[in-house]
């Protein structure tokens, strides 16, 4: 039977085991995983602790389930560096293909929120945008974006397939300068995990931008979320 | 009655208003909210999709219920920058009174996926130490560092509480240089929680991180679990 570490639920330790079985490389990606009744016979553990650990490698992208057929070991991630520079989407990806699909575009008015954010009076117009961004053809973020109606009059669906901030430079003369990020854990609600093809409830990142032109006027608000079992952020650091 | 916008479950509508009246001030940090059926009653809609948009606010760390007291509105999370640079806790706190407190100090046989990180040799001595950082006497991160047993031989526990890379750099020459780090968003287990005082399930930040020496040796190889609830990452960009 599998020995449990104290304190540590048994199927924490089952789950770790099969992450360093992933990582060694004994499964290897696609790879097709043994069967519940299998671990069970092998850890000597009940087929509810056996569910519990591949519930949470299935949560946090280790592996992948199919129904009627198995479970599979996921691909790695794909590995983003957290950008120093405001890069498009598709500079992000890196060599993966990435498309936008256009999902929502409209002309809103600014409520409390989003008012207090542009900087705009409130009931003021503003754009929301929606894109739903792919990486290889998988959905990958869900994008939401608020620009004051002023910064970008007249916007249209067809424009926005491709880099919203070139857009904003070559046709509205934005000229970009800077912003600022935040990044939260959270997890995915029904509309989400409806879009981006992931369970209710899996972790994945919040990301909140603000953006702001050469006059330090705000261009965007967006919040950003991203696939938690699909990304890793990397982040390189010196000492000194 | 509170309309749901088309295709959004009940309970996110209402969810995303009480975060607008938190937003917007009408509601302030440490300030009581209605109860249960007080929301039902003024949003006229049922208790489960009340109890529904509470759990997540407090999953995500908008609010906090205390048995028998009620629902509060929570401080705003702490932010911190992701660091360009390597710092120690105290510094990334910033202002707030920081301390670690050493929950286990061991030295343990690299199994396979230590070994391939530290570049050593499978069953090679290894540290493990684990500390629980607090800031303001808040449990904030689960830190979990791997140091290959011959970058500091004989580390002890009386040690440990200050900076760690200070330690290796004033006691055992230890120079370092640089590292990586990548960040996901996971969920707690059962003995996470239990150290960060969350519920099982809460959103948190894992970062693994490897830092290395002025000989491109591995020093450390660390996973840090930091409550999402608690924690917002901020990065300054520039566009060009």
């Amino acid at each position: 039977m599998a020995e449990s570490k104290e304190g540590e639920p048994l199927y924490t330790t089952i789950k770790y085991k099969i992450i360093e079985r992933i990582k060694s490389g004994e499964y290897k990606v696609n790879d097709q995983l043994p069967t519940e009744s299998e671990f069970c016979n092998e850890y000597k553990v009940s087929r509810t602790t056996v569910r519990l650990a591949l519930q949470q490698l299935e949560l946090e992208g280790y592996i992948t389930r199919i129904q009627g057929k198995g479970t599979f070991v996921s691909v790695a991630k794909i590995q983003t560096p957290i950008p120093q520079k405001i890069r498009s989407f598709a500079e992000q990806m890196q060599g993966l293909h990435s498309k936008s699909v256009i999902h929502e575009l409209e002309v809103i008015p600014a409520d409390h929120s989003i008012s207090s954010l542009l900087k705009v009076e409130v009931t003021d117009p503003v754009i929301k945008l929606v894109r739903i961004r792919y990486a290889d053809n998988m959905p990958l973020q869900y994008h939401t974006s608020y620009i004051p109606w002023k910064a970008a009059p007249g916007l249209n669906k067809e424009e926005c397939t491709g880099s919203l901030f070139e857009l904003l430079r070559t046709k509205y003369n934005v000229n970009i300068t800077r912003g600022t990020e935040s990044i939260e854990p959270i997890l995915t609600d029904e509309i989400i995990s409806g879009h981006l093809l992931v369970k209710v409830g899996s972790p994945a990142f919040l990301s909140e931008s603000i953006t702001y032109d050469d006059n330090d006027t705000v261009i965007e608000y967006a919040q950003i979320i991203t696939r938690g079992d699909r990304t890793k952020f990397i982040i390189d650091q010196s000492y000194h």
